[in-house]
């Protein structure tokens, strides 16, 4: 949706955060990560504009599904990819981060994504190498890409994100997802509001863009166009400040009861892996309601756009 | 070898057990996997049939072996294949095999191979994703490319399966290969006698199509034209109702003097991974009955045909 | 550079070690690893002439930097690349190496990289198996593909190797870097001194073409155009025969104040990961004579160089 007389231009050349995106930009990535996301469904094969390219998938944290989802993207795209679940590897035997990325960088790669427990892992990574870095989430930072495919999920359910409103519901404090999809939302105009126990709840998340952060979930369902559940970090749980299980569920647990506050139409969402019967009843998991699946779909989809914008070659 | 007046096609969505099959489904397969086995050897390339297919191998249990046969057969044609051992990853913290599946179907791939520790988990998933499956063992249940390799690798050095006497001895109870396997080659006509120590030894082995079931291996070799050994589970030994190795080597482990109770040209096999000197003596694994490495190459072509068979692009 | 006179032709089915090299030979990896590395800083794609070839990396201790250099290396070539880091896999329980071999070979691979923690492992492999087999590192023995990056990145940076002083410093016993990197500048006529505690400077070194082993750092320092450090196995240390790690710093890391002892234009190099402080400081790593991320470079390069002569395809 360029505006009049406003020549847009992709020309970042990392993608470590949603913040210091223009909202053009995230539009941009949607509208390229829906015509994949169509392509797909169509059964036509993507053209392979990474041809020749190496993907490097550098995952300081184990995360099956999002590694998994980043390689099917580019292999879709025609990369060559190299993982590197490096949580348990060699890489941890004195060396650092910067030696890591040093040594990855003079094998002269075409995209770095990385995972790292550090905040602000993947923007001193992007600082030392020659090629594009993706952030696939840093410590408690940031996730850009599920920022990216929870705003196109929205937008292909609701046909836009100007004006909706969003509940996000769970650890806020140590949510890089929450953080992510609330400043896109934000971006192109949507109204966040933040939900979770007092202790999970971070000052400052009106920086993000968020419109509100309350304890009160009940309160903040009501009129609420979408409803994302985040994953309760079970080992977390059960501490000296923290709710039991049974208490967090009473509270925070999104049950078919308390979705009868939002919308009738309301979308549910969770970024995944779900705890059923923590944040989530499984009824409204597997409900008509819920785009969960669509999601994970929607994850390839803006990974292909991501990749193909940062490393892609067109005619 | 369709039967005169009898149209085949191989209309099969998925492959998760032998049972289910026609005796005609199984020897079309094995037709097209001597093909490809013939073509490797020979050093040719295989058409790329499988181009821009994605093969998911979705390992729940470890296996290097069987997940290597399915990469190389996978990619041989063309195929992107993206390896899931989640055995020991964060897939396992707190979702379920359902969850799974709804997650990797929805990265819309062509192919899920899959092995689990619950029987009838490969059915299960087949119910629940968009493509097809593939059951590379589950539980105690089946291993179905196992039961079509050792078919086919008989019948290439046997020239035919119908009438043989085939001799599976080991811990039949716990092996979802010797119930495939037996499947296999009772459908195509051979007669196949199950052999163990008593807790070992299944009750039901003949709803298998298995033509008798006994602890007398020496009685049961009389006349074998194929002796199939079964690994040992090491942790299973030594308790309170099973043999201790030594017992177990002098009652059922494969001797010279053993083995010279079978036919002069009788066949030995065995799955692999082997305990030289506990189910099967060095000299016989390695000596010129053995065929137990032409098991594994024949693993590869089995695998190319049914990834062709039921994913395969044919002009 | 072949003689005047002299028919010069690769014929190596594997490569096990650098002993059994000529220096013809070396020269000639050299010289295709040269082209392969200019053509990929230029952003070149490499001629794909290991399309539909297998390229196995079976890896028996883990070193994802040396497997990731590898598969990069195959798949810019068009190589289908099967990783196997077995360390802790299935293939332990129980199988032997040759098993594990005849298994692989059995999938008839094209090339087989092996990492092992036995000296003389690559070599066993390469006896039972029908492809070409690449030593990735055999206990203490060599680690070939090492010597050769070694040797390019210093070619590219002095012009020669003939008639240089090259000083390799730290745990000359267990280092099969020291060997292969000694071995292959010996052939192409440096001269090379090894230099570490006595504890761990073997007998011996004089047949690996070591000009001297010497305990006296300083000494050997002087008038040297190459200093190569080795990185400490830090589990070693500190052991009844072994120095502190600040004792080791005092007489064998390299500071600013030692490497002046060098020439004034002498180069840096370590195999990484490096461990700073220990035996190198972070000045030095990262300074303008550091040649340590090229190395990595040139690992590539040389490895793709390898894969084209024993198994690359050309018309």
């Amino acid at each position: 949706m360029p505006m009049a007389g406003y020549t847009y231009s992709f020309d970042h050349a990392h993608l470590l955060g949603i913040e210091g995106l223009h909202p053009l930009d995230i539009t941009h990535i949607l509208d390229l990560a829906d015509r994949y996301a169509d392509a797909t469904r169509a059964g036509q094969r993507a053209d392979p504009v990474l041809t020749g390219r190496t993907v490097v998938n550098l995952f300081f944290e184990n995360s099956t599904r999002t590694m998994s989802s980043f390689e099917i993207a580019a292999k879709r795209l025609g990369a060559d990819v190299i993982n590197m679940p490096v949580a348990n590897s060699s890489v941890k035997k004195g060396e650092t981060l910067i030696d890591t990325a040093m040594t990855l960088n003079a094998m002269k790669p075409d995209v770095l994504v990385i995972r790292h427990s550090a905040s602000g892992g993947a923007k001193l990574l992007s600082r030392k190498v020659d090629c594009a870095v993706i952030n696939a989430g840093d410590g408690t930072h940031e996730h850009p890409t599920q920022g990216l495919l929870d705003t196109l999920t929205i937008r292909r359910h609701k046909g836009r994100i100007e004006g909706l409103k969003v509940v996000i519901c769970g650890d806020i404090a140590h949510s890089r997802v929450a953080r992510s999809t609330t400043m896109a939302l934000h971006l192109l105009g949507a109204e966040v509001h933040l939900c979770g126990p007092k202790t999970l709840l971070p000052p400052g998340t009106d920086t993000w863009g968020a419109a509100s952060a309350t304890t009160d979930f009940d309160a903040a369902l009501k009129g609420a166009d979408v409803v994302m559940m985040l994953r309760l970090q079970m080992e977390r749980m059960d501490g000296a400040f923290l709710p039991s299980r049974r208490e967090y569920f009473r509270y925070f647990g999104l049950t078919q009861e308390r979705l009868a506050l939002a919308l009738p139409d309301a979308t549910v969402m969770h970024p995944g892996p779900m705890n059923r019967g923590i944040e989530i009843e499984s009824a409204i998991a597997d409900g008509p309601r819920s785009v969960i699946t669509e999601q994970v779909e929607m994850g390839v989809a803006v990974r292909e756009a991501v990749l193909d914008l940062l490393a892609g070659t067109r005619p």
